[in-house]
């Protein structure tokens, strides 16, 4: 039995029900759906590798739009979409009609008559990427409802202001085939702590995809930052109950030290003070250049006071063995090459970097997964047909 | 029999030359091309709607180019492309060396070597855009016959001065989806009118492209708008010339109320004064920025005058039975959504909100048949190949 | 037997090895190597102008990043790209976090996951582009030996600060098609000339790219240019010991008319003095845009003492029997069409017009064929596989 028959009966043992369901927050999938999440990013990394085209769109496009900068996501996502076969159009804000005073509900249906997929990064202001997200899909709803669409394109969440799904479900998979399983990611101690970065307004949807998937998982989830660095409330009180639910722990320290001490796992990344990015959506909302500009040196001089608050060879020998698995979303802000000082030493950096690229693999084969649950219902099936449909993806 | 079988074997009874063509203004297509081109659209939409895959190219690719913003052109345009198998390379002309001085006959060919379908957007100057047009399909002709390219590109007009053909074709498919059949529209009147909006020097190729076209069908094609809001003359000339053709009339009235009298369909849109539309050429190509914003000043004060011409409930009253549809391209400004007083109160926008986004359905289909005929000799056979072919589209 | 069945037989026989060896400067390639690539280029024509799909990927990106920029480049690459099945995803640096300090070793893996062909522009500043490409290179050599990516994507040179491999290799497919085979070159003069244009800072790499590729084949290779427009010494050794070891010469003279005397092929082109490219290159680095701008002035000056460096119909009538090859690479100043005095005079460019775009109608064809080279060990099979398996390109 090859391990795609393997990996689709296990798919097939879920409760699962992915299909037709957006993606948006994984506390808002089941555990078994986040498991079918896994199997069918593996599942389709093995064809790939084997050789197999996964290609289930003959046509049909995605829509990209990106309301903030990105590099290894937008490659995640193309590389993704074009796996399953479809053309990428990206929405472009600044070259569309949508300046003209258009409603979301407008663009939603006009980009999407032959649309299978619209990814969304907008993680810039708190309370209004995920809800500009949510506005997306009711609308897309709306337009199949009424007959505008002739299906329902997936909705994939390319980082909003509150979670990162796709980066937290590629740390995940990296976990599980770091660690031989997810079953042995119990016990294990990761610390998400806030790191030093001379830049500034990080979004926190890093560090709180982190707790809200974790802590799903029995691992015991420490969080430490600095004072006024804290995260969203409501996805500390998620994390919290994912803990409590899955044999966990979710503890939370003031140090980095302290979250180091016997770790297994290291996330050590920098985040804006959840304070500033209010103050930050407020002003922006306000167009207050100046407001801006002062808030940000603020900002950079209140990070300023927390410079020890980097990955250093130091603080690595307070994990367990002093071998704890660094991670990081990446870009990481590395002392010494991208800046002078940062949230991780040169030295450190280098000893895990090609681990982090690895993590970083996951990202596209996640996406995949993401539209294909979404997509089919029965998806072990669907697997199971391209490995017999055997066509080659290189000739 | 299938439907597919139905719309091929109406195909296959017209009397039409598309192979090879294009379709720069609907004016220059005999009806019965004209028919064809809804026909195809029709059979593409039956097409994909059953899974069949309409993948009639291989490899090639598309070439955009935008002079002006879009969103829904360039996506139905994208899809249309896709639908058919073709990917996308979008020319944009600021990251290009065609400010070097390019010729067009010569970029028109260094983009075309393995290019399938060139769909131009320019608009913005009367006497300019659908000029463009015509010296790049020139040039591609010229690129044919002298062995430059294997083979010549579909031109597909995405709205020039004079004409918005893939607007006023899914208009047209829409009504006859609306109204069951072409035959239907025979006597029904339609009012295309101005109507009021805060923004400047929207094109006039949508009305243009409505008269151009209504008139062909035996419809009563009435013209409103408030004195120097006037239409290109020939345009006006081709509408009337069509009437007489038709069966049909051609009325020009100079209120809103006139027009929508007992109309079965209401078009009401803003758009440029004619005159103004010249004096901003003159003014763009002297690069007279502040005479620019004298005109746009000016132009604006102007429209303030018309602030009655807003297709709102009592207006809509006026016609057929109170219940006359309600036509837009999209975006439209609605009053109290988009703007402060616009185009078109937000209840009656909001009633026929679904149906103006179906009739932007239709825009892929038709962008997507206009290729398929240009390429295609025996369109119908080439659709009932792709029926016996029995590539599904989805997996 | 097709002429496809001879391409491959040709190929089998060569003594190369591009598969897995990036194409970077056409110096670093045996001349066998140099062959295939024609031959390869010229097979894949053949199964496109035969209706043959060349689709060998069913899934898979390519990857460009245009540091300058591009018009015929772009498409040919997109176009290249799309001819074997591969999807586009630019990187655009301003839209990526590069700006963020990320390495470039970082940068490559992490957009190459699921990638086959990174395509790179990067012509702007001498010592840096080739070095960058390198950096690239080196990279994912490292990402692949590391298990970060399933398979070394072909890294493809789209013009750098030496070389401009796609277009040297598609201008001598263009001499070998007009001249009836490579040992027609045998003997032949050509005359690289520099050439006056009122534009400045144009790269060296074309002419550069001249002299590496055609001193390998027996020709007659005479360089000419105004006093101080010198080419990077190390490439005129290239050139110096390629015309030895095939038996032809390179030749320098320092007029346009002794270049032309007797020339079989003319190829007259503008480029940068030498010390003002490494100038340009110093001021970009220390962001000094008033040094900047009083080079170009001061450069623009000195081009002007040039002007009668310019290939009219007199300076045509110099060479064999008067009717050398005209050669560009497009765009060429043109005198009284896209300049007021450039390199050519409207006459000799109009006479050699549509030769010109056939020139530039390789280019697709050479890079598909690097990438199908770099991609395939044994090229000749998978070309015969192609023609064998009989997929229409259009239906």
């Amino acid at each position: 039995m090859s391990k795609l028959n393997e990996l689709a009966e296990q798919i097939s043992k879920l409760d699962s029900n992915l299909h037709q369901k957006d993606f948006l927050l994984t506390w808002e999938q089941s555990t078994d759906e986040i498991k079918q999440t896994l199997l069918v990013a593996q599942a389709l990394k093995w064809l790939r590798d084997n050789n197999y085209s996964t290609k289930v769109f003959e046509t049909g496009i995605a829509v990209s739009q990106f309301r903030d900068n990105s590099t290894r996501t937008r490659f995640s996502f193309t590389s993704a979409c074009n796996l399953l076969g479809l053309g990428m159009q990206d929405l472009d804000e600044s070259k569309s009609q949508i300046a003209h005073g258009e409603t979301v509900r407008e663009t939603s249906n006009m980009i999407s008559f032959l649309t299978e997929v619209i990814g969304i990064r907008d993680d810039m202001y708190l309370g209004a990427g995920n809800t500009y997200m949510r506005e997306v899909a009711d609308s897309l709803d709306d337009g199949l409802e009424q007959g505008v669409l002739p299906s329902r394109p997936a909705m994939v969440n390319l980082q909003c202001d509150i979670d990162h799904p796709t980066q937290s479900m590629a740390d995940l998979a990296w976990l599980e085939q770091e660690f031989g399983s997810l079953e042995n990611l119990k016990g294990k101690k990761i610390a998400m702590t806030w790191a030093y970065s001379p830049s500034y307004g990080k979004p926190l949807s890093v560090p709180q995809g982190i707790l809200g998937l974790m802590t799903r998982f029995g691992m015991d989830v420490t969080l430490a930052h600095p004072e006024g660095y804290n995260l969203i409330p409501d996805v500390i009180d998620v994390a919290k109950k994912n803990a409590k639910e899955s044999g966990g722990s979710f503890t939370q320290v003031s140090s980095m030290d302290e979250a180091f001490k016997d770790a297994d796992i290291v996330y050590p990344k920098s985040w804006a003070p959840y304070s500033v990015m209010g103050e930050r959506t407020d002003l922006l909302r306000a167009n207050d250049h100046q407001g801006l500009k002062d808030l940000e040196q603020s900002c950079l001089a209140q990070n300023a006071n927390f410079k020890d608050w980097e990955c250093t060879e130091e603080k690595m020998k307070l994990t367990k063995d002093g071998k704890a698995l660094y991670m990081h979303c990446l870009p990481a802000d590395i002392t010494d090459i991208s800046c002078k000082e940062g949230e991780v030493s040169a030295s450190v950096f280098e000893r895990y970097r090609i681990k982090t690229y690895k993590e970083a693999g996951w990202k596209p084969y996640i996406i995949a997964s993401m539209i294909f649950n979404r997509k089919f219902k029965d998806a072990d099936k669907k697997l199971i047909d391209l490995m017999n449909r055997n066509t080659k993806r290189v000739l």
